[in-house]
């Protein structure tokens, strides 16, 4: 689960942002814990089982740094699962945190986020670190203690102090033998 | 509840069907009990509870005659809750009864039958007697063991023999200083 | 379902009841329809379904003549099920219809009505109709829209008028070939 | 939350014990953190929702140090609750951690580990950190993420490295003019 060894959250690809001002990136929210939640409006498992457990989140963890998303992964029904009828659903449903709508891609069933984080389908959800490593990744509704436990690990782990060290190679990032991916960290400081 | 006081259920106004060759009508079903509901599918009282215990309803009264039938009631978010997104909700959900699209009405929020059954919101159910009465309705999900109780006394409730005598006047149908409204029963005499 | 052919429910065997000022016989209860439910204690299947549904059936059929009975039919752990543990139970879970504690045998480790109504376990229950027929027994919990449907089709027959037929020979009770158990109904009459 | 400010738990008062070969204190405990859990067997909140929390946490807990303890604080009902009853419970509801039963105390209804604690009924719990002192406390069933996130708080703190200091007054135990009572983390300081 150290940052050194688990793998780095790719970016989110939104076409459509709801319940927020602004879009959001998690690079602009490292240092904070997320908890990414996927689904589709006509999906289920995500009505009945997930999206109430995101409430429960949303409502105990509500005085930490937690960040709570979730992401319209439509990959099937398209044209019943319209922004349209999300809107309507988040107003029904009072799902309070940010929701994005999961960019669609030509020629693809599967819209971008969903491809990039690897997800097999809704509900899932991604636990990211406040490094922004991906901490726990579950395809389904996982038990309400396991999930309690998992984001409470991640609120306590400290934010390691970023030392404004200068990078000798922006571009290519190979140092002593080992590539790094880039960071989006470095963009968010 | 006997036939001569209760209210003759009025008839449906749908402008599709799904799970179903042909349309249906009340009166074309008079003889069987029909268990009505009405629901929208973004309707979360209904998502989590009423479609449910109609799928119950369904499986439990399969080797009866019970004819159940769902109206998808939209009276908000119209554009959320079109056909195209119902379709794949009834495949999503699996209900296999038949299901019709309330008629929209130009000018009105509220659809046709909902109206004509003067009906508070989604869900609600409608028992029809054998002889076309409404036996019962709820605004909400009621206990299952009283729903399972009612439908069993209507499906126990005998035909009544109606002989085919000839009624002096069908469209008046005024007699001896009471006028009955045309009672579709006769035609399915 | 029939009373000529169902099989008479045999009559209860109790060592000591519980709300209720005086002992209950199936025979004196003839004519109404007996929702018969057995359980334990520390029977977890039986205090998490079978005696929360029992209240669902007490609430919903509270103005009709069904009697609803439970037995206490231990079979194991009998030191730790004594009826002072009985009584506490049923104040504590609020059971509010009449409980008895089937009858223990020398010898045996399963009471007189468990064996009588040949039962595998608890939760069990037996509807017993109008007539003193067995109409439907169940090993475990079953659904509440069944239960509901099955105990509205008891409560809705209509109890057969019996005609005081002066019987040939009341201790051999052979008629035209045919031997019937001699029905507790008689005395009832 | 600081081990400087939190109260420290009292020892446990315990009759007999189940599950477990030899007799728990917390004091020996002390290091690990300990979820405390009383109950009664005949108390409906416990048997449907806390002992069931207590076995998720056992599952969900089972590769950390975590040590679940429960106590039968019986304070109605006594002759209905023994510890004969418990045993059977026990076997019946499969509760695996360790059980004790709460020690009756001449003259009083309230056993002793409960007036130590101050519980106010069942079920209730109590979450002891590795230093000793009450993390949290609760009366009634808590959400699951919330119990997750706080045991998982608990397991998360660092065992203070105990430094093998001589004590210059073991009995006294008074410095700069404040007594402590004499605790066993002492030996964890």
């Amino acid at each position: 689960m150290s940052s050194s060894t688990a793998p780095l959250a790719p970016e989110l690809a939104v076409s459509e942002w709801f319940n927020t001002p602004a879009p959001l990136t998690l690079a602009a929210l490292r240092g904070r814990p997320v908890f990414l939640h996927t689904f589709q409006v006509l999906c289920p498992g995500c009505v009945a089982e997930a999206i109430p457990q995101v409430q429960r989140i949303e409502r105990i963890f509500a005085n930490t740094d937690l960040q709570v998303i979730g992401i319209h992964t439509v990959f099937e029904h398209h044209s019943a699962m319209s922004p349209v009828t999300l809107r309507a659903f988040l107003h029904e449903y009072r799902l309070r945190s940010p929701v994005g709508v999961d960019l669609a891609e030509e020629g693809s069933e599967v819209p971008v986020t969903m491809q990039r984080f690897g997800l097999r389908g809704t509900p899932s959800s991604v636990l990211i670190g406040r490094d922004g490593s991906i901490l726990h990744h579950a395809f389904g509704v996982e038990d309400d203690i396991a999930v309690g436990a998992r984001i409470a690990m991640a609120l306590s782990t400290r934010v390691p102090e970023i030392a404004p060290t200068a990078m000798p190679d922006q571009k290519g990032a190979c140092v002593d033998g080992k590539c790094a991916v880039p960071s989006p960290s470095k963009d968010a400081a």
